[in-house]
């Protein structure tokens, strides 16, 4: 966690969590050192840009609740600069050590690219500044595919060339500027990369054209030595119809499919584990068992809801089953957990993005704490260790290294084993384990 | 379509459909030519044993309602036989071509494995002759490797070695049947093969295995000369929690990781999709844009309630859009339509098998009809070609075969082509299109 | 149907359907005389102002693509009446007899109450003078209660009596709007009406707020002269949570409760049936089963899919279900077919607001005529009757008049009747018969 | 809590939860006293019967899993009164207080109603002995109406009245043994009571005979003297496609609508109030709005899963919420905590039976607990309290009278009160608050 503090606080009324305050934390303590590393090195919170200070409390009845004080000004350049420092103060106030960004969320969209890149540039070298004064970095950047009208039909995979060459011209520029602020990932949200109907269609051409920015994408990383952790962040749906990278396992798909599983890991968003059928943890598993866990977008669904809430996930025992997936995977490597949350729509206090992240940011240290204890004790994983013993026997490991046959199977069955023994899957024993932990 | 016919009609009251009688199809007419092919041919539709002549109308809160009169006597291999009489019976009647089996569907499982292969053996044999007796083909066998409690944690997942290695004898003896049967292709769904809790599971370890047990399948294909087709049926949950083939993609996505990729195509259940959040038409288009695309498991759910209710489909504009895609793949090739479909639980008439049926055909048979028709009109397919036609520009012909990189196109945007003009979709006017043809 | 025609056509380029031109309603012909009355006087289709001429395909996920040509000029007022006149010119070139609005889609909100009053009234006026010229008629009046942040915890069941009050004046306020304009109906959608989570709200309190409002809403109708219907819009959900009209039981519940049942009826909109988990048919035969079917929102979801997607619907085999039971309930009187419904994001052509009403209307008027010749045929509801032929009998009579008692029913199984015969229902059957209407 | 103790140990070779063994409670201590009544009184836990002594662990794709030991024995109800005997020792053993019953669950029905009536007189008998000796009472009794084929359209709403005699008989019965056993209240579960389709339905015409049937029900009680509270249990759809009772609102519409709502409460689900699209706490508050929080069938379902799960509730958080309800309610009176839970199909050990309980009674209990901290604290409540304050100002208050019209209220608006000032909904506030007391 950085040292050095903000040098002015100019626009946030609010201090901080501290122990003498209201909005102490319960749980997270940034300088804790775990295993010979802190808590901030070992959870890498990270703040969403486009949420906390792009955010205004919209929703498809209705405009804007929130207004900050520092959204003022009329130009439109100089009004980024001054959200951005109060961005920056309250990366620092909050503790968090890491934020993200799209590119337009940062700077204006110009009349042109020319113009928007310019824009971009000017908010980069402010960023850049912000990051050194206060130590705060960055997570990863990506590049906003999905608002602009033009995008309408999708980017990469939009039925029209030139959308897909401006989609490639804007994602250039969003690696530059990644690269730029040190972001140790990039991402990439297909949000109209899928269809709203097949009627119109082409879905084998769309799914080509993807591969096709995509390895062009990770060519020119290449090019400019930019060295950070490629992102798929999987979601079923909405804004369309069907998104192509529905989950974890439609990536894996995709990637392999078209060779560029060496070159991507998923960034998992609970929220669109939950949209797609899954739990979080599930979607953290299907990762970790290939490989593929890079980074997490830290809110939570509605389950009774069929759209993406992003709220601030206050749900101790679903994060420490997501921890121990996690722990057990050898956590995260460059990537950490990105608060993609918003504050509801009536949440309208500055008072309350403070409250939120505290909330959102406690649940997670318990739950890595809760995690590692349960590791530690030892009990669950003991478990379930012992319920494929099996496959430690001679023929179970036949089994697993492919070294039998159906035939040879067979024989053992009709000549030796007979008919198996079903064991109960203690599933009941299990989540009372878990509970143990949960509630003491 | 067989000429000849079954010799006797033990027990079933009801005359098959005809121009004469009240059960009478409307658009599948089986010896209709088209194309230079009959509409059997095309269509290769299949019934369902186990449904159909194992289904008695139970479900999770009442035992069955549905009593035959074929059901009696107390030697189960003989009440087996005398079934299965009344099964092509019924298929020849219902001038269906294909049939399809469980294991342990057309012989009962006996106490130890020697038995229930003995009683397999068995009723194959009489399959064997009642096939031969009325031309009725087999579209595909599989293993029952669900219903069983040994099965309960899985079979090929099972945490218990030992019942893997009985789930692979079992597969074994599934596959010589399908071989001597003449099966078309084989089928793996596997109902039990995911897990309850995450708690006790090793998701990769299960995922491991399941990728040992069917390379072996596929071994042991090869060493007994069955060159059918294998298939995996996506299914999302139930009964488990999660399956691991969830859907297409899911599919894709182990085949390709565990290079069994040019070993399987799909199977592909209108109820599994929407389960899995997906329309029909989506899992065949995906399945066809991978060369994947093996046959159909014919159905139907209910988008609001949250099981697999299989109903018989009589959705003309679903049917409609599935077919467009079969029929732009080129068809199902060794695949054909299965009607994996069961009566309604109040349904328990004989004549409601016979109607159920038609209602299905007659669906099925109108939608080749209409997609047919759609195809050769052009109308739609054309549009959607216009709609990609700038990737067969210079730029757009680059990006396909990847000859250009993201500075090309950047320097291409910021000189020439500037801001890309949005184009509509036509959502609407594709709509309204097909519901021109369905509805005159 | 009106007769004058719209005197200019200042805006729209696009001339209404026609024989002659590409944009021919197929089914649905305003002037043709079915049963002494006109198909424009059964549909009584309407036009939904908000959708119409204020949506501009804006989702949570980007802005606006839709840009009108008459959407130009700097002062609100005047922007908002030319606007209207566009809006009179497509309702008359639609064939449409009817429109509807909400207070702050036709007249821009001012700074305070009175000042958005005074824009009200501007073009209150400008309306009436329109509808005069064209013929068009209002439908229903209704005020937006839901997009003002001052509404975002509701309006009637917000938590602060002064919001309270400032929906109740704005209510009166669109209440002498609509009689100004002899709207036939009111319609109240709650909108904001139910809460963001338990842990904040006074259900019961709030619930009682909701019914004085309503009380005050049916007392200053009287005393203005208003004799339209009023009509709750049930919705389950989105944005908020959960919303107290979740679905028309829940609305009947509240009425019921609050003895407002007999001021009521439901305006029932096929996309929130199904987001509550009903199909439309179920909710429209609720409605009708209390004597309550008012009027219908015209649109469809997707199933698939967890929010609102407001689509045209030109599902034929669902809308002529819906419209038997219409048709059985004796139409919908004062109410009509609004067609709530939006052009998809990329659906940016003026041409496609023409291509989706008429899909739309087509698929209402076909189903209409396929309803009318069902009920005609009598076969369906003549099976309905025969099913329930027990109750005509002497036992069965005496049931239905509660004549009857468990001891003498008791008596009457134990002595005469035993055990009863299950009856097939005949679901596969019914549905081949319904295809059979839809699909010749 | 029963003092005295089962006299034998005939059949559960595990001993209960003592503080001595590996199943000991960890939160329910029955005999500790709160507020001058024991957490047994309070809580007033009952097993139930038919999911605890007659599931065996069937799913719509497998049969049993589970075999008890003292399932043996040939004649039907003698093998009815040895389950029974360990049923008892099972209450006993886990300390429930009560227990529930269907008919069917404890006695074998016979081959005509009198046959079925005698066999259920016998196991009453039995069972009115061991509640003698255990102590264990009647939580409530019910008939099942939904198994046998001759209820698979429906038992009341029956298209046959000949079944709603059977089932009047039936629910006569149902109700002597109730009384007989000293049940404190009766359920109807309407699990028919719907449809499979509206093509054969004549849904008012059902509701009227479900209403007689609700009256003549009623009447009997009074007849014979049972004072008990009647309860109904919602459930949105399974078996069924729609059940009438799809909810509590559509409970009160019902029941409001045929003058039933003096005599009947709701027995309320978990795991079908997230079916039905509701939160737990919802339902609960929703009946508690109306008076008519009856009883708690103490369960959860899997959001993520369409059916009905019928898991034990661990989840500690929606426990809280909904006894936070549920003490403001004043508690449920006659009602209780049923666990109308099941084992997963691969919990096979009797170990845990004993298991799932204690994790169930656990998380009930500590909920229990903690709501009363919270409501003790008073900060939850009052800052609900708070946030309706201006309903206890003047006009407010007028408000709540109904003293007040829209023509004082909008001069009230327009000429003291103005815009009204947005405040903030504090949810993250809230969800952090209470993670406190579950998280310490």
């Amino acid at each position: 966690m950085p040292k050095s503090h903000f040098p002015r606080i100019p626009t946030i009324a609010y201090e901080g969590p501290s122990s003498t305050n209201a909005l102490a934390f319960k749980h997270y303590n940034p300088d804790e050192v775990i295993d010979g590393r802190t808590m901030a090195g070992h959870l890498r919170f990270s703040i969403a840009y486009w949420h906390s200070f792009r955010g205004v409390g919209s929703d498809p009845f209705g405009p804007g609740t929130i207004t900050r004080p520092w959204e003022k000004g009329t130009h439109a350049v100089s009004v980024a600069k001054t959200r951005m420092d109060a961005a920056f103060e309250f990366f620092q106030k909050i503790r968090a050590p890491f934020w993200c960004f799209h590119d337009r969320d940062i700077a204006p969209e110009g009349r042109t690219l020319a113009e928007s890149n310019k824009h971009l540039d000017a908010l980069i070298a402010h960023a850049k500044s912000l990051q050194q004064a206060t130590g705060v970095k960055l997570l990863w950047g990506t590049a906003n595919l999905f608002s602009n009208p033009r995008y309408m039909c999708g980017a990469a995979t939009n039925p029209d060339a030139h959308v897909f060459a401006y989609a490639a011209a804007q994602v250039k520029k969003a690696l530059e500027a990644t690269l730029a602020l040190g972001g140790e990932n990039y991402v990439f949200w297909g949000g109209r990369e899928g269809y709203e109907t097949l009627l119109n269609t082409n879905l084998k051409r769309e799914q080509d054209h993807l591969a096709a920015f995509m390895h062009m994408a990770v060519d020119y990383a290449k090019e400019i030595g930019f060295t950070g952790q490629f992102l798929i962040e999987p979601k079923p749906k909405e804004p369309t119809k069907h998104q192509y990278d529905f989950d974890v396992a439609a990536g894996i798909a995709f990637l392999r499919t078209y060779k560029l599983d060496r070159a991507f890991k998923f960034n998992i968003e609970t929220n669109h584990a939950t949209l797609a059928g899954h739990t979080f943890q599930h979607e953290i598993e299907t990762a970790a068992a290939h490989g593929m866990l890079g980074s997490i977008d830290a809110n939570a669904g509605d389950t009774l809801l069929g759209w993406d809430t992003d709220q601030f996930n206050t749900d101790v025992k679903e994060l420490t089953l997501a921890m121990l997936s996690i722990l057990r995977a050898g956590g995260l490597g460059s990537g950490g957990f990105n608060f993609d949350a918003k504050l509801r729509r009536p949440s309208i206090d500055l008072e309350d993005l403070f409250l939120a992240h505290i909330g959102g940011m406690d649940a997670y240290a318990l739950a890595f704490k809760l995690a590692r204890q349960i590791l530690a004790d030892g009990k669950l994983d003991g478990f379930v260790r012992d319920r494929y013993a099996s496959y430690d026997t001679a023929y179970g490991r036949d089994i697993e290294r492919r070294k039998t046959d159906f035939k040879q199977l067979e024989k053992l069955v009709l000549t030796e084993l007979g008919e198996p023994k079903p064991r109960s899957g203690k599933q009941e024993y299990l989540e009372n384990l878990i509970n143990g932990y949960l509630h003491r």
